[in-house]
């Protein structure tokens, strides 16, 4: 029989989620000429000559992602499939097909399976990404979604975290916190609930952000505005983590520093009413909330004007050498080192 | 809050694993003309040109697909990585890339999952595959792999389930059962050590079984070997599920029958000497057994000469018109019905 159990014993949560992908992952040199970017960005790019391959993959666990005490699973479904998206969108490119692996137990029952991929098949038909491949099976207990998205993108137009400049001007699309307030206001209501189970919830008015958390959509329409302007993001990344996380993603693969500008964050107004209520810093909830699925990216500072024009894009800093560090600028002027708060799935147990 | 139940609740059990996919994913139409084969094959297969680039996905779950009583964690990633790459093998194409994901509870030390990767690196020096992903989650309780493997291949080479004639020969390569009788050999010791944790395991001259079981390989010689004779396959699956569900979906997807010939399918002595041993016919265990990973395929009739002299490739059986049904013709010279009764993950609960 063997032992599985070892003489030193590191826990997980020594390395947290990014340490231990880059302790497993350490020293990988590829065999294939094909592989032109492997672990370290939002997807995987894979040469086939004019154009590129794009890979990516996520795991949703129950009970560490999702709660489906809240989440309808159509909803789940959904934004299982978008989350990919827009890791795909991320780079720059188009998603095109899709494979989901799902892991149930025998508490799930046809019909409920159903409804997951009526959402799964509604993100697809929305996107016009076609479902490939299935495999399902039996899991001991709860429920497990995993799902691989392959796209395509031109070579030359693939965006990486590594490729900001000194000087770009950082942006980002739509507003932020708000899948975060939005996951405070479901989890509060769920306390409400098993306290009281006749207590109907109080989401009224507070529409946008459970939208924002339960529904997130993957920003294909920014990409389009980008190529209509004529301007090419130097790099990008999508915001499944917070801000922080993001950009500290960016100025590290880039071997830059960075400045943000607190009062430049878009915030919308129901994530900064439902914040106060928390009585929580909705500059927090931007910063480290994350799965707002917005885009992050670095612009040329030659294309200011042209992104200055662009509807729901907005400019929230700059990059900067790497000896000037990574900070937030406060609204009262004040610079506050970034740190990577977000949700780390890994820290968590 | 979100009621999950249903009115009409059908059992996953009702439908099976391959009925329950075939519900799921039933009516899909592409979106995308690069999407050559979506959901029933080994692969999807997705239009690049002159190559095309192919897609599986595994999903590996504790305590359904494996147990790590018996299953060295670096075998298991080992074998988690050979699976999927013989799905590339079996549409006749050449794995390339890897996209690793795994959720683990805490019970699980980052040593544990060194070893998981050794055998996952292993596997990749092996057969010169790139991983370009990982994903690396918490689990409620238990670990969970989910792999998936990109290749390619000339669109031509691209060998299908459907595309068997009639008359065409049906091949195996290898032999078959043993991995069944590996697991049936690791699964009795576990049960004596359960008894009795001062008794040794009676695992001495299995060696072959246990391997068959616990380190399996992705049959890239074989292609090699048809290759260099001349030969290409008409349909082509790997055996995953048992001689008898494989063969099925060759037929199904062909519109065909078939005849194989009990006294043609290659059994090694060690796996006929276990099955023995347990009272067990080992043809069920070739039929039904599973996991053996060998290559199952048709050639065109012409092909006879070419095939009959090719080392560790045996002529089983042949195709035929659908109307003459699938059936196995016994040493006895009885008919009997090919019926798929091959682990069937979703039926084992």
């Amino acid at each position: 029989m063997t032992d599985n159990s070892t003489p030193n014993r590191t826990e997980l949560t020594e390395l947290g989620e990014f340490g231990l992908i880059d302790h497993l992952t350490a020293g990988l040199k590829p065999f294939n000429s094909s592989t032109l970017k492997g672990v370290g960005d939002d997807a995987a790019v894979i040469d086939n000559g004019e154009y590129v391959t794009l890979v990516s993959k996520d795991l949703l666990v129950e009970g560490v992602h999702f709660d489906l005490t809240y989440t309808p699973l159509r909803h789940l479904g959904y934004k299982a499939v978008v989350v990919n998206i827009s890791d795909i969108v991320a780079m720059n490119g188009t998603a095109t097909q899709l494979l989901v692996g799902i892991s149930v137990s025998n508490r799930f029952s046809v019909e409920a399976l159903d409804e997951l991929y009526a959402g799964i098949r509604m993100a697809c038909e929305k996107y016009k990404v076609d479902l490939v491949g299935g495999d399902t099976t039996s899991s001991v207990s709860g429920l497990f979604i995993s799902v691989t998205v392959i796209g395509r993108a031109k070579k030359e137009e693939v965006t990486y975290r590594s490729t900001a400049k000194e000087n770009d001007l950082i942006c980002v699309s739509g507003d932020l916190g708000g899948a975060y307030m939005g996951l405070l206001l479901l989890e509060r209501e769920k306390q409400v609930f098993k306290a009281n189970p006749q207590m109907q919830p109080e989401l009224d008015g507070n529409d946008y952000i459970l939208e924002r958390q339960l529904k997130p959509e993957a920003r294909v329409d920014v990409l389009e505005k980008l190529r209509e302007a004529g301007v090419k993001p130097t790099a990008m990344i999508d915001i499944s983590d917070g801000l922080a996380s993001e950009i500290l993603h960016i100025t590290k693969d880039s071997g830059l520093g960075c400045r943000i500008y607190e009062n430049k964050i878009p915030i919308d107004f129901v994530t900064a009413d439902v914040a106060a209520e928390f009585q929580l810093d909705p500059t927090t909830a931007a910063m480290n909330g994350g799965e707002d699925y917005e885009l992050l990216f670095t612009v040329d500072v030659n294309d200011f004007e042209k992104v200055r024009e662009l509807k729901g894009i907005h400019i929230i800093g700059h990059m900067l050498e790497k000896a000037e560090g990574e900070y937030l600028i406060s609204n009262g002027g004040s610079l506050y080192p970034i740190e990577a708060q977000g949700f780390n799935h890994m820290r968590e147990e």
